[in-house]
């Protein structure tokens, strides 16, 4: 944590106010601040539990305007963050996903637009019949309440998860990563005053990162005050979230993810896939990063495919059979199982020769995350098989894996995608951040 | 735990395998040992995944049988536990909820018939569509994987966990209180050996009751392994569970439930569903635990209400102005904070005078854990007021509170009564013991 933090970079009216926080490792006090903030994020929910799809769709296009009239506060910002950025050593690429200018503010703005676009979840009837004794019942989509969100460096994902939560009737408590920390005070003030001037609470909207990692920690024990937590990071970052917190928690995003190329598999198509599962774009969690190819199509898929892969800048981790077919210019790194292991996240593929189907369903069921597997085939049975035995979020059958995606797949926006069971599974949207309840309608109807 | 839980009360070819526990505490064999139990589950799961609802169903009806035609063995093991509750000094109450007799097994075993005859959850496509590029999307109901269960002394719930999980496609890992050990040993070893008549695995039906407490902390902890962990059981259990468990958790049944007479409340309305509600069956989550009633409404109601309650054997903890209009014969036990936070789960309530319907509300969000309150009026904006802002899973209008129940609503059994809001909130049927899959049809689609 660094001292910049203790003081937001602006402060308004309805900015939060600092607190002082101990200089290393959690204390009793932050963690009351942290539980205050939780619980003002539940009463400022109560208000917008019962707001009309109007009144939020109006704040969203309100929140939008106010980041495109304060963009200039937020690229100042956003400045000290690169800076310090710079100083600390960071990537190119990362220093790249956390800059901000006026186009990218205005592209976040829009996406704040786009989420006043899509359907309301609240009030949704789920399901709803008379009862053989005459109760009227329904179960009703309503808000959860408090959504707590823990998330890295990129600070646009600050103004989405503040876009998706209002929508859906939630308060949210962000704890964004310290290296954004100075974009994302001032997007959080700019988005309280915002909230403010449409006759909403400010406290919709609050962040912890004035407490450092402590007021993550904090966040997370937040029990009867946070509904769920979102993690949305790397993977460390998600296991820490998930074994420290006693708070309900929706695990995200950490995908080992394969492409099966079947025997039947017309190469025309393979390839088009594959390439894109790997190389659309890298270090996504819909990315491919194993291949296996059934034995009878290796020796016809197989070299041109190294190929492409090698021309397209992919390094190949291979088993022997895979070494063997590959063309003489082409080099592949012999794999072992941490290859098998890996989310490589980079523009590295293993790839694993399978006698068949039930090899690759073995492999997958020993190394995947779960997150989304793809089979090329012409063979229906095949692909009836892939799809009922593959225990993944998602499963693709001749389609590139890249498509398991909020808006790819029609939900709209996506706050993450979940790759536990429980609650949600595969792109979670707005209806994913709701809860139902039951509503029953009687004449004094009584138990017999 | 008991030293006959180190040995289960009989065992034949499809019976676990008995494992010596450590005399107390956690050791790293017990830990061991619990995974090597999930591991099989899992294993087990993902034959019955695939099973078709014929499948289900006739197994379901085999273990009913099977039960019927053991019953001695399970009534002889029975006799082994209510023998050491006897010595114990388990209550009367809780030797009834122990004790089993060949009427009650045949109970059991029509609950499972119950259970085959409810629809098949698996499979259900949940949504679905054509995209506009023409991928071919749906999101479709499957099983969990291995479900977990924590509960305490009635057998019967053991035999309800089994059925419920079968039906909806899941492996189960049971650990059932220590004071059903024996009868519990023997209904997972009969169960067990129906199952593989059926040609099914074994492994299906697991339980880890002879590794004690240790063994119940390790299933906690199978990370990967157990998909979701349901407790069941008073509060200290679901508290315990829900602080230590690092799998997914599905918290259950604490009800401190309110009803609400409202100013302009029939009381021929009013007081049968308050009778109900508070002593048609005490000890259940969803009986009611405080009656608020609206000042205006007090002076009519209340007297009569009250006398009605000291009839039914009811004690009243009340306030100043309930004890105020109690009748000369009725002692009001004068109410504290404590009165207001308690799940009495006996003849016991608590009532108060609230100022108006805002107070009321405001009560019930100070107080209530979130089950099931009611509210008895004839006015439609008072109603919906109460349905919109009470944050429960069941909210009532007119109606008993005892209706929160599965059976009661039309889903079929129940695995238990959810209090959270993640995944599953109210009664839990078979439903809620699935998750879903996306699964997309392309024709060689890559993203753009």
């Amino acid at each position: 944590m660094t001292t910049s933090l203790d003081a937001p970079a602006t402060g308004g009216a309805h900015a939060q106010p600092p607190v002082p926080t101990s200089p290393s490792g959690p204390a009793p006090d932050v963690t009351e601040a942290v539980l205050d903030v939780a619980r003002r994020a539940k009463v400022a929910a109560r208000a917008l539990a019962v707001a009309t799809r109007g009144v939020k769709d109006a704040a969203l296009h309100a929140l939008a305007d106010a980041l495109v009239a304060e963009a200039d506060a937020v690229v100042t910002a956003n400045v000290e963050d690169l800076a310090r950025g710079r100083a600390s050593g960071l990537s190119d690429g990362l220093l790249d996903r956390l800059a901000l200018d006026p186009a990218r503010i205005s592209a976040i703005a829009g996406a704040l637009r786009e989420v006043a676009a899509l359907p309301d979840p609240v009030g949704e009837v789920v399901r709803g019949s008379t009862l053989p004794n005459g109760l009227r019942m329904r179960q009703v989509r309503v808000p959860m309440g408090v959504v707590g969100m823990i998330y890295e460096a990129r600070p646009n994902v600050t103004v989405d998860a503040v876009g998706l939560t209002l929508k859906s009737g939630n308060a949210v408590v962000l704890r964004g990563g310290s290296a954004a920390a100075s974009s994302n005070a001032v997007i959080v003030d700019v988005l309280r005053r915002a909230l403010v001037a449409q006759g909403l609470p400010a406290d919709l909207v609050q962040t912890v990162d004035v407490f450092g990692r402590p007021g993550g920690v904090a966040l997370m024990h937040a029990r009867g005050l946070v509904d769920v937590l979102v993690p949305r990071g790397g993977a460390d970052l998600i296991r820490t979230v998930v074994r420290e917190a006693t708070v309900p928690v929706i695990e995200t995003g950490v995908g080992n993810v394969h492409v099966y190329v079947d025997a039947t598999a017309d190469p025309a198509v393979a390839l088009p896939i594959l390439l894109n599962a790997k190389t659309q774009r890298v270090g996504v969690c819909n990315a491919a990063e194993t291949l296996l190819v059934h034995r009878d199509a290796a020796e016809s898929f197989l070299p041109s495919a190294l190929t492409a892969l090698d021309q397209a800048g992919v390094t190949v981790h291979g088993d022997d059979v895979t070494a063997a077919l590959a063309p003489a210019d082409v080099t592949v790194v012999p794999a072992t199982d941490e290859d098998w292991a890996t989310e490589y996240l980079s523009l590295d593929l293993a790839v694993r020769v399978v006698d068949d189907l039930d090899a690759a369903l073995d492999h997958i069921r020993t190394w995947s995350s779960g997150h989304t597997e793809a089979i090329v085939t012409r063979d229906l049975a095949s692909s009836e098989r892939f799809v009922a035995e593959v225990d993944s979020a998602a499963v693709m059958v001749n389609a590139s894996t890249r498509f398991t995606d909020g808006g790819q797949l029609g939900l709209g926006a996506e706050i993450g995608i979940s790759t536990q069971k429980l609650h949600a599974r595969g792109p979670m949207g707005l209806g994913e951040l709701t809860t139902t309840k039951w509503v029953v309608h009687g004449d004094g109807h009584v138990r017999p």
